[in-house]
């Protein structure tokens, strides 16, 4: 199942899922400089990104926003790096947060599935209800695919709905304890579902509640970096290291810019990010 | 601004919304054998549908999932779609119910109102919080975009977070109170905001009261012909005719499949499919 092989890899290269939220302005002028079309240069990026740092990240996670921003040479640059991420035996996630009614979440899972732009794990927004998710399910159930659902994630905005009140706990644990009875049937060999949720870190006392309650859920945690997450909870989400991949985009993409040296040492910097958000969560 | 625009539209044309949900499987025979390119095949497809129908129908919305399915090729057309539609002086949704941390919205704005997908309006999912949905104003501010939140959708799942109790109330109702205070900042001449809601068309009781509660608010209304909406209910919404559209996707676009001569008669069944609706609705 993917979730084992996802688990094996954080297992054996760590926690840490790099974010590719490939903004033009992120991108070396060397880059930019060398290709004509938007695709290839964006696709060198995440290559470059990439091939800097496959043996310390488990798991890469293209925000196909970024990419739509740039049309279609935006996607094609999508879908090279879906691509090359799969020659490479590596692990994706399509950051594409759907969420719709069954007859259109069967497309999207065909787009996002078996399509072009095929993807291991994809997210879903749940607000629709659980017969928005279940169309996914076919296809977690072969093995080969995985789902991150949105649970409670890490902006400010969290508090509008997320968070409210429902029966005096916040309403994301309604929505948890929905989305666990699907994700229990599909339990795997590591012990943990190819239905995980995502879930920002913040405060310590939630984190232990949530780890708590849904133990055989692997989590998608953003929020480290840009967004601002503390280490402590992050450990506890990750479950003793294997229950989760920390996302960070911004703090590892961009992290060459801060260096008057960066463009030339591109791929070094974007290493040396990835070495130090490990050591930040566990002083390794 | 763009909401009178499609009040205009709606008074002048009708309040019919045709969901371009343009599956491979809806497509006339004759239209797959004359074209090479799937782009193409699905552009005439949904060019026959417009011109077939635009003097009755307020707006079109394709719905991006089904193009998505097929790859580049899909998203080409779905470019053309909208590219035709604004030459045309026809108005668009882009049915994309996109819903992500602020950044990330910047970046699917900018692809939906002013990149290669450009659209007039776009859907919404509220799930992560009002900061999902305020990066889009500055947008609607201009005048010349517009968003349709998901409030109460029409499917089935809609009981397991939307119209979970909160306070007493359904909890879409605390959802539409929030988003309420930012429509009504934008209200325009028509009386209705450019920022409107999804809501599905479902018993009288509810739809007099949402009705009641969000008077400026312009819906958009699935739900008629596929997923079972009735006439009265979809006059409540309408409030007197302008208040909102109604969508009906296969309803129309695949009517044609239902006669001997369909494919021959194309166009004219698909015209006939929206007059119709209207005659259900409106009994005129």
């Amino acid at each position: 199942m993917i979730i084992d092989r996802l688990y094996e890899a954080v297992k054996e290269k760590g926690f840490v899922c790099v974010g590719l939220d490939s903004h033009l302005d992120y991108i070396p002028n060397y880059i930019k400089e060398k290709h004509e079309k938007i695709s290839d240069i964006i696709f060198e990026y995440n290559k470059t990104i990439i091939d800097a740092t496959s043996d310390i990240v488990a798991i890469y996670k293209p925000q196909i926003a970024y990419y739509e921003a740039n049309g279609l040479e935006g996607l094609i640059a999508y879908q090279r790096t879906l691509r090359y991420l799969k020659e490479k035996g590596l692990l994706s996630i399509g950051d594409v947060k759907r969420g719709d009614i069954a007859s259109t979440a069967k497309e999207y899972a065909k787009a996002h599935f078996k399509g072009e732009f095929e993807t291991d794990f994809i997210t879903l927004n749940p607000y629709m209800g659980m017969d928005s998710i279940t169309p996914y399910l076919d296809y977690l159930k072969t093995g080969e695919k995985g789902v991150f659902v949105l649970l409670r994630t890490s902006n400010e905005g969290a508090k509008d709905i997320e968070c409210l009140d429902y029966n005096g706990e916040a309403l994301y644990f309604k929505v948890g304890d929905e989305l666990k009875k699907f994700a229990d049937e599909l339990t795997s060999e590591c012990g943990y579902s190819p239905l995980g949720f995502v879930v920002g870190a913040t405060h310590s006392e939630e984190a232990k509640k949530i780890r708590e309650r849904y133990k055989n859920i692997f989590f998608l945690l953003p929020g480290y970096g840009a967004q601002g997450a503390k280490a402590e909870d992050i450990r506890t989400y990750l479950n003793d290291f294997n229950g989760g991949v920390v996302n960070s985009s911004r703090g590892i993409i961009k992290y060459y810019q801060k260096f008057e040296d960066g463009e030339e040492r591109f791929a070094h910097y974007t290493r040396e990010a990835v070495l130090n958000m490990r050591k930040d969560i566990y002083g390794e």
